[in-house]
């Protein structure tokens, strides 16, 4: 990619002089092939071309509001080339979201954009199978809303519910006599509350409403409504709109509030594919409700790729720094050594530029067998649904809390300048964690998860087949005694399936041992709750050291070096979390006491391998400097001129003296004089 | 505690009913003595009182600039209020750290203050027995901070350099034509940078630079510089100044940085209590190194302290949240359930109740130590210093990591509400992660902690006499058979004895095989840095574990019920951490795979027994709202309300339709149509 013109730092250029492979391998691993990543090359440098860059507005000085209408501008612009690219057929939904959330996401934008919505959850709610609108309604709202006057949001979390969606308080109430549906929010909790773009961007939304009509509440049901005028952008009558406010990050989203009162929208606003109101007011409910889980699992499995991108750039920037930072001696007699020579610092680095490759083969296996179960699906066949429902819930828990919890492991392996937002390093944060709430939070998706492992469980003890991501619970079920211990990786492995089934038996014992005590089911479920959530997160775990294991067997890289990398980092990653969480191992598997030495051994010894490639394999990760945003992370390795020039941006630079001295400061010391 | 006058929220109401103790026992326990309390809350009503504070300035929400400006005018006036204080011999330098940075700070400052290192570690310089400064410095420069015209800093970390102090590149060359210091950044990363206040604020700073003198380097020494005209605060000439910049958080704190070009300063100007340089140039080298060690240990100590403010804080806005929320049904005939029954929210929470009582118990028995070293010191005893170096190290490291992990799973707790700004969540973590990386990062730390607890156990295998806190070793070291297991907690605590001893062993030997192999012992010592982190780590739990238990067992409330809730929170303590590594105690003591079920149903047992009292133990923090600054955690639980009032303050809802609109939006929509 093009790179800002600086000369490149010794050290990094020493560090890619001795990488035995060509970084080119892992960026084609990730894009898919060598076609895809020119495209993605392509369509990555017209959006960076002429572009203003939240850089060169330094908008994260600003004030809030300022920081707002910078994003505006920035989008309308974003979008003008997304236009031009539509024009010329080269634009679909997957690229628009690349440009909008992932790797161009924080390049363009300061911590969010007020349009995501629009284009990740207000087009694809009109989508033709993931979406619930019928044709006409498709129609309509898809050709306003691509090209016209529509700006949509998605508007379902209130004030006092989330994750419960039954919970949810807002109504719309059949008329028959107008036939209008009739939106109120009858308590403070029923406001809507955190939909993107909502507080002054969208003009329509998406809205989650309990339906009533001929006098019963029907369940929730979704409503297309316009909120503003279209011609002044003045809220509509009946509409309380605004901005939740500051937040620990994404605060470019424009995150707004929503209440209605009496607010009237015409039937047809009714997203109607499935459920009917009609225009009596008779309710005719749908004949499959399993459809409803396409959407939620589609944007699960996006995330994945989000958390993905997310990752890479904290490790790039992680590895780089540590390269060209120097602190402290190893050797008296040696110059300061680069931090990356520290053991302690390889250990905190690695295990997450391997958890990156890992993502990254989950990611593309899920979405493979998302696409298939559409095809089934459109053949009336639901019946890999459960399974991936299941898988995609643990695997966004497990995924996103791996990705939090790495990002700000490398923040602080960074010291104090990792601290400093020109690491881009605190923002990448602030986006990660977020995804361990939204969409679903976390414990809540684990235990979904572990409902389906505890039923796949009793299915297996009963001898029944069960589908492959659960197959190792048979085994378990039949009491087939553990191989012996042995110290190659496939061992390990099989301690993997033992530990997810010795979890998922413990939990699903407790379960029934207190149901027999006359603990009502519900009540009971709670109660094992820690147990439940510990058992789908080693069910998670054991599906992405598999996916990842398989990969790298499949892999079709001529390149011999390349392929000892990926085994080293798949060896590195189920070496790590073993060890991180040995007391399963050693409670259920058959790893005794005197392995987990040896184990530990070989990941000291894989640490000190994978150092010679790591910048190489971080460069292969392709980052564009105006798309990783780091002053320490730079492709040149720069790092103090950065840091230094981004100071110079800070408006209170601009004066040596500020204002607040005369004002406060100086009649108050010398008063005491 | 005064609080603002709304209904109580009812659920809250009746938590505070059934709490089966006074919760201002918690409140004695954690102040020292009921006397105590209420100087305690005096003082802080009387900072309340008539103060601007920035809830009221909505500060967040404004630019990095006015953050600033609006900061010192809080800073202006609350010293205004110290200073009225000291008139009448009230204040102490304990009193002013508690309201600028423990307990007030986050109610009067947005994110910090540039005023703290003036108190927290300029004047602190100038202390009699701790500072660097001989009796005249003292006289002359103390008078001058205290009451008059100079705001000073402590300028040390540079660009390039943090922890490792010797690498420190700024140079103070002695020129005795002039009986000057010359000093001067010789390099880009020469440039100190991170001292808060230093960018705007301070007008003199304590500048840490390698002394040269008669041609030779002397190492790192102390200089006090001025920096602005004290009328003018115009930076002088060859100084160069300003902010570094946005951060993840502690926005309010002007950290900045500062370069010396050819700046001339006299020769009293050396701090020289202890190292000395003549007229003619001539350096007199101090008698005694240890009693550097004084100001580091120092500021660790009372770091605990202020990491304890930030736990309890965040702790009781989780709680006092999670009782008010209402979300999800357990069983179906019931209404929503508050989100604190639900067993895995407890165990998100309540441990971290456990863990604010164990810092306390930790920071008082060091606080102590502490002072009784500083005696010692007077007589030239030195005997205690290595073992509360060490002490100091660890726990520092052990209890910021804690700290910052509970934060951030309390948050995560709060669900989406916990991400906004308004809960006062994501400013806790900023400024507890930050406590991880400065005064010493944590994994050098925990390295220095390992150096003496390798020395320790070399001792013990010669069968020398330990200190108390190593102790441990020593049995282990004769290789006394683990006593067999049994459910008791002394025993438990005999386990982590057994597994901190077990990692200082295996990492020791792992030392001297590597030497023995004939790689250099420092090389050797990189080599084996993970696991000699890992038992710096285990001795740290040791030791907090045993004070906390020991501290339980003293207690001298004459209140029955309160004595079972702490006993309840240290045993939740003791098998939480316990189970969070228990691989490390299957390996290391005489736990068996079949105890760990046993413990894990005892853990549920304490989580139930606990939930009854949870709001009145978080009620005992005794935090007044303004101090608790939590739209979330408030004492009358009107959660929703005060989002809403805080949502309000948001200067983009001033206007229905943001300028954007008709700027950017409006003409772009419309071109396509």
């Amino acid at each position: 990619m093009k790179q800002q013109k600086m000369v490149v730092n010794k050290d990094l250029q020493y560090e890619r002089s001795r990488c035995t492979f060509d970084p080119v391998e892992v960026t084609y691993f990730f894009d898919g092939s060598a076609e895809k990543t020119r495209k993605r090359r392509d369509q990555e440098q017209y959006f960076l071309d002429d572009l203003v860059l939240k850089e060169n507005l330094a908008i994260k000085y600003k004030s809030h509001k300022e920081l707002y209408e910078d994003n505006v501008q920035i989008t309308r612009n974003v979008i003008h080339k997304i236009r031009e690219l539509q024009r010329s057929g080269k634009a679909d939904i997957d690229l628009i979201t690349n440009i909008l959330v992932e790797r161009l996401g924080t390049a363009l934008f300061e911590d969010g954009t007020p349009m995501l919505l629009h284009y990740a959850m207000f087009l694809p709610a009109f989508a033709p199978i993931l979406g619930q609108a019928n044709s006409e309604q498709q129609a309509y709202w898809l050709n306003r809303a691509w090209a016209g006057d529509v700006i949509g949001t998605y508007a379902q979390t209130e004030l006092g519910h989330g994750t419960f969606l039954r919970g949810l308080e807002t109504t719309a109430t059949y008329d028959p006599e107008t036939k209008e549906f009739v939106l109120n929010s009858p308590t403070l909790t029923s406001y809507k509350w955190w939909p993107g773009g909502l507080g002054h961007t969208a003009n329509h939304a998406i809205v989650v409403a309990q339906l009533y009509t001929q006098g019963e509440c029907r369940g929730i049901h979704l409503f297309v409504v316009q909120l503003r005028d279209v011609e002044t952008h003045e809220p509509l009558k009946g509409i309380v709109i605004g901005e939740i406010g500051t937040k620990l990050g994404m605060n470019g989203v424009n995150n707004g509030f929503l209440g209605f009162r009496d607010f009237r929208i015409p039937r047809e606003n009714m997203l109607m594919k499935n459920s009917k109101v009609l225009e009596d007011g008779t309710y005719v409910k749908s004949a499959n409700d399993k459809l409803k889980y396409g959407t939620m699992v589609f944007i699960r499995v996006r995330l994945l790729r989000l958390l993905l991108n997310y990752l890479t750039k904290a490790v790039t920037i992680a590895v780089r720094y540590s390269v060209v930072r120097r602190q402290g001696q190893i050797n008296p007699d040696q110059p300061e050594v680069q931090i990356l020579d520290y053991v302690t610092q390889q250990y905190k680095i690695f295990p997450y530029i391997a958890t990156c490759f890992a993502i990254k083969a989950t990611a593309s296996w899920v979405w493979n067998m998302f696409y298939t179960v559409q095809k089934q699906l459109r053949q009336a066949n639901h019946e890999k649904i459960p399974e991936l429902h299941s898988l995609s819930c643990c695997l966004k828990a497990v995924v996103s809390a791996d990705t939090a919890a790495g990002i700000e492991q490398l923040r602080l392996s960074c010291g104090g300048h990792g601290y400093m937002t020109a690491s881009n390093l605190p923002t990448l944060y602030g986006l990660a964690t977020a995804v361990c709430t939204y969409e679903g939070e976390n414990t809540v998706l684990l235990l979904q998860t572990a409902a389906y492992l505890v039923k796949s469980w009793k299915q297996a003890t009963n001898g029944e087949p069960l589908p492959e991501s659960v197959e190792y619970l048979n085994e378990a079920a039949k009491g087939v005694k553990h191989r012996p211990w042995s110290n190659d990786l496939e061992r390990l492995i099989d301690a993997y399936d033992a530990v997810a089934a010795g979890f998922v038996r413990s939990a699903a014992e407790h379960l029934d041992r207190r149901i027999r005590d006359g603990v009502p089911m519900e009540e009971a479920w709670n109660q094992t709750g820690i147990e439940l959530a510990q058992c789908a997160e080693a069910h998670a775990r054991v599906f992405i050291v598999k996916t990842f294991a398989k990969a790298v067997k499949q892999l079709n890289s001529k390149s011999e070096e390349f392929r000892q990398v990926m085994s080293q980092l798949c060896e590195l990653y189920i070496i790590y979390w073993a060890l991180k969480n040995v007391g399963n191992f050693l409670r259920f598997s058959s790893m005794q006491k005197e392995h987990v030495e040896t184990l530990h051994s070989r990941l000291e010894y894989l640490l000190m391998t994978i150092r010679r490639n790591a910048v190489g394999i971080v460069d292969g990760f392709d980052f564009d400097d105006h798309i990783l945003c780091s002053a320490l992370g730079a492709y040149d390795g720069n790092v103090y001129e950065r840091l230094f020039q981004d100071a110079m941006k800070n408006p209170l630079n601009r004066e040596t003296v500020n204002i607040s001295f005369e004002k406060y400061l100086k009649p108050f010391l010398k008063s005491n004089l």
